[in-house]
């Protein structure tokens, strides 16, 4: 960290600012510039939270030089962390791994469809919804328990593995009970205490990047889970909010390089939600491959305007095979397969 | 609502939708333009989602023109909402009432240091956190129960309600046994569960707007709690997430006349969040009760230097006293008191 | 347009609304539903501003059924436009272009050097700022007239198309005389005089999307041009102001399939201002084209470490090579060329 | 600046960033840390801009000590800059001016209407736009040179200063012709010609902020102007843009007390512009005067309905009085005048 001292900071808050580092058994280096003093500070600074230093006498500002996650960062781990997905898939390997399904489990019949459809289409994990987070109170709020059944009894059908969304600590023991992968959704990328829950138990863990999160916020919120144990995180955007009114999110799909540089867990990109609309959902999968995402997540519904939820951005069965076949020339032009 | 085909749509398609209008148990009234025809529809639409009928053939757009809460509305109510703030206040009427104290419940000793310093100052409700929501995994994590002990010796030594952050549903009889406000926070705007559990209990709930989150989508939360049976609900303006770079957040304050014209609920400003930097705190809380606010949250702390969080934006119990007597001066301007 | 009462609005006040409507010489239609009255207008819209309604007593809001363009929108023009640009080169058709060259031109021979390398590996035109927008007023500003010479002969070296920045309505004469194609800046894109000016000339005219406009705004800048009767309009989206800080901008992709849709112009991307990131532009340069873009826009520098400007997101001619290659797989994938 | 280096650093890339530094004559103080080495750079820092580092070998990321601008900064002059407005009034000082009239000047008499009822209700300077940017080029595009000319008029009837938008560098000398104050408008915050054309005249000048422009692009801008000697600047903040919708723009007031802290320049505040809606301009302006703001800037017109452009946020005549009264009480609350 650098702490910018302001033009006018006396002797006396220099020193005390020194020794407020000396304090945090960091070490400080004082530089007398032409306009401002500042002080560097020796060791490891991610225990030290700006705040910290900002509020002392004196300080302009506190400049970071460490990104503030650890076990997140590329520079922790040799090489790429590989995530099992279904039978014999491992994601953030050369092999775009795609997860399909409906926004909402709504029926068991009309669940197992889909799941026949997407597997046949080159799916390898099934997505369905059991608890559903509704911004409209008035809204259909999903199966619960009985989705889950729904859900394992799809994947014995087909070998997809499953992922599912846990909305509270308490949901996870049972969550974890019948899924592969717990999904942790946009909303509650920040509810710690759920970050913790998932991170002790063993299954896999989809995070997806909360809508007015900063790549970095997204990083600790990765490292919240990491942090208790669990190594199996996978990253998946899917939108930010913007003021650009023709989506319901802006798709900001840089952040797939970004994070390649930055961090070793796989990338998944989510362009049902991070669109919102059905005919952008195929260019915006294929974009996402060619940058280097390690796989998609689609919602396919077999009748799309009778679906509880999401309609407007679903694929019908077709749709999905459509972008298949289209995503995986993309996937084979840059040297990975699908 | 009003649904518009887009200019290629078929016959088949108008009586398509038409059908589907009369099936959601809406009357449907057609208007055929020169360019477009558009579907309009009679009835209560708010159970009725725009993604339902956006996915039909042949729509272009659906238009909403119903706002999509209910209880929260000012036209569902004659006159405003009053919610009881310790020793005989009532927030939503004349007077302006504030809510002070540190960010996190750190000790004994100190919370009630900072306690008297508050109320002597002016403030009828104590703020602190006892569970805390930390972006960064390795920062200090609240006092948990012994912090709501501390908060309940609090108020009675000092009179001031007890106003104190909620995380998870599971926590909800906790917190409601020592605390007289639930704060439910901007991470946890749209924690569905939690809205929920907050909604079936009697303690008065105050709802942080989420960092991204609309207007709409914020009176949508209300409305969660609201449809349980509690309507004892205040809204808390604490900044969005913007481009900018001069503040942590973007303190949206149109947001409080805005909410005065729409909804009966009281309305609070917390410009400690919402500007992230101490010299802010003061103008802002002047400009917010002269837009209306019925209240304000301000983070004091004794030490600010040595607080284990928000330290940058914490006034002393000092500035605290400076900031109520400028504020009151404001208030008596508009016809209010504080 | 549909113009929606308040709750409260009376009989007047709706009649008032219905005269005002008859007075813009369209027909009112007034749909009186359960909770509110609505009045949709049927007839061209699109010389009716919202605001000359939304001000009518007991107007609650008032909707938009027609996109504010119509030159620009894909239902004016069947086909897609196709913009000349260089040696028999036409974008918007089936093959991609690649316009490729420095932020701004520095000297004559190191331009020239850059345009035979950037031609040697796939580029159709060469881009270079002759007259620069700077941020900061003690930045170097450009080499104006004597820039666009070392441009014309650059082009006349290696047949690359000329594609540089005009900054105001006065130098729309010199600029045009030397370029193939005037380039307007994010910054201007609403500045009407200058879009009049190019509208009213021959040659083509590249609008880059302003930092922080919608979509729809950018069409309607679009319109001012090509209602001058310049039909040779290609879009260039370059990235909006957000939240995000891992990139200067954040390049918003889905605005290249949903213009796809909504415009017969051709569109361009330019990743380097988009990322501000060397090393994302390359897999951002695959993405766009993935989605659908016709272009691409590339700053390449001989040695950027001593660009003037820029030099962080410029590729080395090699950079751009590399770059080429790996594109025109994806552009294959989906069955172009480049 | 600190330059940070990447953690595999060469001894070698080290070395040449130092060398890098010198020949920018600046000198550098390398800090060896145990995860980074960063070096220091000692001297003026503002003619170097963070590219001409960042693109170095071996360089993650390069952060800021000082501010972009000089002249525009507080501690470049002692006290607060006072500009001249009207009659014998200062603005910058203890009172608040009150800028106030239509948006366009439609006609003569109406003008003079509105001139007489702002002059009377207390408002020192007349607003008016002659040249209007209109985003949509269907619409109204003023009066030109006859608008100057009934503004003129206006100010010699009421001794009310004229303030009006010039749109580009050639409109400088007949705007400048005309009126008192020269307003640069929120699309052309970085039309630098314009910018430098403004500031080589001796009429004052209103900068209003950009809708995407962070506080330090805006005093960029404002230096431009300074720094070709014109040193009558005025900021005006209208809002900026963000995700929110239940306003046009987000007012950012914020803004406010944060640019009394860092530049000695006075600073107006539009709530017309900045909210959209009528109903909000009156409780945003006094918020604006209760954090500081020198001035308001106010859109009035004498028949909002039948306004050519933003009738929707226009107050009438009585309207305006009303909010003279009500800013006057908060004004005098916080110890200045109106």
């Amino acid at each position: 960290m650098i702490v910018v001292m302001r033009s006018d900071a006396t002797k006396e808050q220099v020193d005390h600012m020194v020794e407020r580092v000396r304090s945090l058994e960091l070490k400080p280096q004082v530089i007398v510039g032409t306009e401002r003093t500042v002080i560097a500070l020796v060791g490891d600074e991610r225990p030290v939270s700006l705040e910290m230093l900002e509020t002392g006498p004196g300080v302009e500002k506190v400049l970071r030089v460490l990104a503030p996650y650890k076990l997140a960062s590329a520079e922790s781990r040799k090489g790429r962390s590989l995530v099992p997905l279904g039978e014999g898939f491992q994601l953030g390997g050369t092999r775009v791994g795609l997860i399909a399904g409906p926004c909402t489990v709504e029926d068991r019949g009309r669940l197992l469809e889909v799941a026949c459809a997407v597997k046949e289409a080159g799916a390898v994990a099934l997505r369905g919804g059991a608890f559903k987070p509704r911004t409209n109170p008035y809204s259909f709020q999903g199966l619960a328990e009985e989705g889950l059944v729904y859900l394992a009894e799809a994947r014995d059908a087909t070998g997809l593995a499953v992922v599912t969304e846990v909305m509270s600590p308490e949901q996870v023991p049972l969550v974890a009970r019948y899924a592969d992968v717990l999904q942790i959704g946009t909303r509650n990328m920040q509810n710690y205490d759920l970050l913790r829950a998932a991170g002790q138990q063993p299954k896999a863990v989809l995070l997806k990047r909360g809508l007015a999160a900063t790549v970095d916020e997204w990083l600790l919120a990765a490292e919240y889970i990491l942090s208790q144990g669990n190594d199996q995180v996978i990253l998946c955007e899917r939108g930010v909010r913007t003021f650009e009114q023709h989506t319901r999110f802006t798709l900001s799909l840089s952040s797939v390089p970004h994070l390649k540089e930055f961090t070793h867990l796989p990338i998944l990109v989510d362009p049902s939600h991070g669109t919102g609309r059905r005919s952008l959902v195929e260019p915006m999968s294929r974009a996402a491959i060619a940058c280097g995402a390690d796989g998609l997540m689609i919602e396919v519904h077999n009748d799309p305007e009778m679906s509880f939820s999401d309609g407007p951005q679903s694929l019908t069965p077709e749709g999905f095979a459509h972008l298949v076949t289209s995503c995986r020339r993309v996937a084979q032009a840059i040297g990975r397969d699908l």
